[in-house]
């Protein structure tokens, strides 16, 4: 933790702060409501910065679990952007606990109505709804957890095309998605000019078949130079996380 | 071998006989002139036949290695269709060596003008030329490996045109290629109304990036059901073939 600031003082009934401890970095989580999953925390991982990342923006940004991950590795100003009122000032605690309030702006809006004419971004970050409305929907769930799962708001069309809006040239479009609609994707991709820079297969165990994938694609691109990683591997045959696992929970 | 006839038999100046222990065939090569790859091995490895295959047609067919090993799978019928003169005539001498004539028919042909009127193909197998001719293409090369290796005669746009031309619906494109073009594969793939079925990524080391890619693709089939398989990974940490290699290649 940057502050040494009380806990207690951020948190509302049945909330709790769980820690990152590569990060040092504390996260405000509501298990009933809302809580990170895997696929933030290896999205965040997944993502490049360099010295010329300047502006970034995560999409879809939930309790801003992306923002303040990637906080560990740029001086970037980040923006997340959250249409959930709830998520937005969960998030917001979030970053105030951390004393993070000059890098992480949180604001509440719809990815669809989102505009900055003022800055062209170099990355966007997005861990989208990962389902169709037609796939299991199940209208018994939280409804948080509905909009952030299903594409009830926001479709993979949407926040892909909006992506290409607000990137700069050769921005970079980093999120995380099912494998299931890699063929879905990479057409959204190719119609809204982006080329595919990097894809990562994430594996359960490494015989089992990819159940997430890490994408990169970069806005104006070229075609033709896919880069397809090292696959990760999440545990090991003893059910305990592999060494990259831990590395990227724990640091270690 | 299924005949007891002696390999010389069959053999021109400068040609061998190269052996599969798994399938107990003998395959004609010549060195110096044109040898299958191990991408034809891991692409027969990774197709897929039932009770109800009946029609195969192998495009690019080379000197007959995938109709060879496919053989060993299935009863159905095979066909194989290579441009060059010299890499059919030495696929036939294969097949005559193996005493496969009734199953495996091997004719010279452009994949262009390839025209069956009385069959629809069940499965189109496919181990295509990788490179556009932007890619450092080598003048240098022998003749026969550049027109194998590189879109001189035919294109990834014309074969998968072609291939859903001839497939029944629901008909399988099974085909290998560099993962570096993904995006132009499932580009054209969607354009011609294949859907992906399945991927497998083949990485030369379990930590290094993947240099091969094996697809499955369902002609008429449904999008977003694609199935990202195990990674297949050729050499252990010390060098060596890893099981399944060893299996793929020697049965053991």
């Amino acid at each position: 933790m940057k502050t040494n600031k009380n806990f207690q003082t951020f948190l509302k009934p049945q909330e709790q702060v769980d820690l990152f401890f590569r990060e040092s970095l504390g996260i405000v989580q509501n298990p009933n409501f809302f809580s990170f999953s895997m696929d933030a925390i290896l999205l965040a991982d997944f993502v490049r910065v360099t010295r010329r990342t300047h502006h970034i923006v995560d999409f879809c940004s939930g309790n801003g679990v992306i923002p303040l991950l990637l906080s560990h590795k740029t001086s970037s100003a980040i923006l997340g952007l959250e249409i959930q009122k709830d998520l937005v000032e969960m998030a917001q605690r979030s970053i105030q606990m951390n004393g993070l309030e000059d890098q992480i702006q949180m604001i509440r809006g719809d990815v669809n109505e989102f505009k900055r004419h003022d800055v062209l971004y170099d990355i966007v970050t997005c861990n989208p709804p990962y389902f169709t409305l037609g796939d299991h929907h199940n209208h018994h769930q939280v409804e948080a957890h509905a909009i952030a799962r299903h594409e009830i708001l926001l479709t993979l069309e949407q926040w892909v095309a909006k992506a290409g809006q607000v990137l700069k040239m050769k921005g970079r479009l980093v999120f995380v998605h099912r494998p299931s609609r890699l063929d879905e994707i990479m057409d959204a991709l190719w119609r809204h000019n982006f080329s595919v820079h990097r894809l990562r297969f994430v594996h359960p165990k490494k015989d089992r078949p990819a159940n997430t994938v890490l994408v990169e694609a970069i806005y104006g691109g070229n075609k033709g130079g896919v880069n397809v990683e090292v696959p990760l591997i999440v545990y090991d045959d003893s059910e305990n996380y592999t060494p990259e696992l831990q590395q990227i929970y724990y640091g270690k």
